[in-house]
């Protein structure tokens, strides 16, 4: 990390008078995307499996998708295998299958840092950040506020530090005091600098998702042919629910798949408002919309790095607000799991609550979703760290405290805590110590005590007495307190000099052309 | 519920100036045990499963068990099949199978109103309330304080009110105020009055034991053959661990073995202090420990209801305190699922956290233990409501936020969540839609929105702006209100004043006898 003080100067002062006391602040879990040793949870039987695919091929085949972008509705009809009215576009259910059956089942992503690479597909999970709120609540603030870019870079030092995030999605709060033109110059400068892991680009514009690629392919220092060779980023896409995409998504959609980047599709299929109030239908009609974006990239490059999202969750039906980390949620989710192993899709899921605030129901709703991930076998989990109010809010307590979340699932899945060979059955152990005295001191524990258990970084297993006299904290305000200390010693991923020189040029050049256009 | 006014005459201004208001005050969920229709997660494989059975028929076989107590050694000793040196007993596995093999794999407890039976062993779920803390802790009092038997009534109205809780296992804070030698007696008037779900007894001498057999019977009208014909309540025994069992824990044991009542056995095997470092050898240690009492009940009278219950956890090696809800917490009470389905027995595990107070930690701590036991098949989870602490503290707020967790299991275990039926996948709902509006007017969601979806009575699902205008209440302020008007509008559930009369004289007349022998 020889250049860190040379970034310094040339990044600014954004990391403020930062305290370098290295970057123990807490005592994590090393680098180790899980393998998810579980038997998926699958409520579905095979005729259930089987009643969700038809549905889902009927409203393709009867029903159809708009597609709001000429180019692909170009690229359908050059197919052959679809029926065009105007900008509704329908496909035969072998037609689906035939061109859904190119998409890899497991491909890489590999970013900056190649030792960061996440696979998609097999038995692989990995977590990313909150992406996208407009709005950012911390203890010290205490109210909800527009995000500006400091608080962007805050949640993108705590993507990078916790070695249980494993990619960082977008933007894990919308910069609000930098122009939407050239907003996504400033935070994917920010992104590649302060993080190595993959990035992500939105898809609104073609402006836009073609400088991020070219971002990132000068922060991997890559030849245009060596970013071409495989997935070095990625993009998430939503539909317009119902039964619609809409043009800049298909058309970010398109420029990634023609340069062999990573496709995941994720409609937002609330039941009861954008999709039948009944689960299965609501992820039947996900099927359909996330299949047509699949079909397309297939289309485009037979083999396409593909993943399927899902995002069905229900509404309060007495307000209509959405609600997230319910039990509708967790069975859409565990069912959209078994559809993709159907499909042989890499799946995406995600770590969501409707809780406004760092507190119990935000706890509850948050393992709720997160767990119901890992159930459905998902392989990448979006928005798993610092998600707030159904997306509207990051928070840095949420982000500490979901962290801890993911790292127990990280040890959960380490096999050492099922392990049943003569060691772990211990039986010599337990005739040493017989009916008389404890385990705390014999040898086949002293081999073990170091490493044998999870050890929490911010739940207190203190007692109640020692709790309360070292102050009687709160989690969310522990979690506080690990955001300040993670930030004040915060230490960027090393960057070769003439990268950065690269990437900051780009980011001067594209401003002085004028960024991207806005609508505003 | 005629005898109320009576009944609070007689009971004493125990329940205050209670402002009578129904007992609508959330909107909860009927009483309806779950059915748990997902396959356990199953971390071993068989050979793990052999391997675990191999090591508790070993510990058995060739370490033994020391039983501090005369008459169930003389029933070991008799039965022919031990080698008992002092108090030492050994035994061989075709002699522990042999005897395993007598109890039911399902059996059903039937307190006082038949109608809150509930069912050990196959598919079915049960949840208690928090047993046995010390210590209380509610926000008004913001401190740890020793429990009362008001406070004790308190959480057994709780407890009663709570649909989703299913039986009242023990005292859910213990009454220090009531001298311990009469204790049981007003504590069980209370419990068998204020509640009319299953009830339990502690181990804790003969007379207390005798004393809560007679007034489950007296409280359900039995005669005493009635009684026996099934249980009509349970006990839940704790080994001595490392293996251990005690004089009084066996002896209540082998009175409710012979009176035909629920047995549970649940060792406290806490993996590198009671039990081996490693969770295999734990849970081994665990299960020797508790089919040495399901044999003991079957040598008593062959065919006794007995459950293995699991309480394998860790402790934080850097101190010395259990742990609970961690990551291995959950691997140990699903590979004990594994186990009891393989001995054919009922389980026993429990909703429990080291947290200190209802915040974000209790709820990760308690998610992690509650879905743990969903996903190890478990039948029956005691402390599924209330517990902080690592059990030395009981608190409402605390009781009715798990609660809002409990409903969640029980409503994802709705199997409409997952039906896919043409109804469900709504292809017609979905082509009336198309492209354009949305399902919140249409007929097939106005058909259903009132019972669509899970309904919370605590969550928050409003946006930030609507909960902050409401005053901004984290959610364990929120739940101690919920608490507070609980109880305020509490209503007993009926009771025959005869009943209640008997129970009453019952009461005084072993008060005046001086109650229960004590130690001090």
């Amino acid at each position: 990390m020889a250049d860190v003080p040379k970034r310094r100067k040339r990044g600014g002062g954004r990391a403020g008078n930062a305290d370098r006391r290295g970057r123990a602040v807490i005592d994590q879990m090393p680098w180790a995307p899980p393998i998810n040793l579980d038997r998926p949870t699958e409520p579905l039987n095979e005729a259930g499996v089987l009643a969700i695919h038809d549905g889902a091929m009927r409203i393709l085949e009867e029903i159809g998708m708009q597609i709001l972008n000429p180019e692909a509705l170009e690229i359908f009809r050059a197919s052959g295998g679809c029926t065009i009215e105007g900008e509704k576009v329908r496909m035969g259910r072998d037609f689906v299958m035939e061109h859904v059956a190119k998409a890899p089942p497991e491909w890489t992503i590999t970013p900056r840092n190649p030792e960061r690479a996440i696979t998609m597909g097999g038995r692989h999970l990995n977590f990313g950040n909150v992406s996208s709120p407009p709005s950012y609540w911390d203890m010290e603030i205490g109210k909800k506020v527009t995000g500006t870019r400091e608080m962007c870079a805050n949640l993108l030092k705590l993507s990078q530090y916790f070695n249980c995030v494993h990619f960082v999605g977008g933007y894990p709060v919308e910069p609000q005091d930098i122009h939407a033109s050239i907003r996504h110059l400033d935070v994917l400068y920010d992104k590649l600098t302060l993080t190595d892991k993959v990035a992500h680009a939105y898809c609104l514009g073609k402006e836009r998702v073609e400088d991020v690629m070219e971002m990132v392919r000068i922060a991997g220092g890559h030849t245009h042919e060596e970013f071409e060779s495989g997935p070095k980023m990625y993009t998430n896409i939503n539909s317009t629910s119902p039964l619609k995409h809409d043009y800049p998504m298909l058309d970010g959609w398109m420029r990634l798949a023609r340069r062999n980047q990573g496709l995941v599709v994720t409609p937002f299929t609330l039941a009861g408002a954008m999709a039948p109030v009944t689960m299965s239908g609501a992820v039947a009609q996900s099927l359909a919309e996330g299949l047509v974006a699949v079909v397309l990239a297939q289309l485009i490059r037979p083999g396409a790095c593909c993943a399927i999202g899902t995002f069905t969750s229900n509404v309060d039906m007495k307000s209509g607000a959405p609600a997230f980390g319910t039990p509708e949620y967790m069975r859409a989710t565990q069912m959209t799991g078994q559809l993709a192993r159907f499909y042989k899709l890499p799946m995406r899921a995600s770590g969501v609550c409707a809780a406004n605030v760092p507190d119990g129901q935000a706890m509850w709703e948050t393992s709720n979703s997160l767990w119901s991930a890992v159930q459905s076998g998902a392989h990448m989990v979006y928005h798993a760290a610092g998600w707030l109010e159904g997306g509207l809010i990051a928070s840095p307590e949420k982000f500490v405290m979901d962290c801890e979340i993911l790292q127990h699932i990280q040890r959960y899945m380490d096999p050492i805590l099922t392990a049943t060979g003569p060691d772990e059955i211990a039986l010599d152990a337990i005739r040493e110590v017989g009916g008389e005295g404890h385990y705390f001191g014999i040898q086949h524990t002293q081999d073990r005590y170091t490493t044998a258990f999870y050890q929490p970084y911010l739940s207190d297993w203190r007692n109640f007495e020692a709790w309360e006299a070292a102050g009687g904290v709160w989690t969310a305000q522990r979690a506080h307190q690990v955001y300040r200390d993670i930030i004040a010693s915060y230490e960027e991923p090393p960057m070769e000099d003439s990268i950065r020189e690269e990437l900051g040029a780009f980011v001067e050049r594209r401003k002085s052309e004028g960024g991207a256009p806005t609508d505003f």
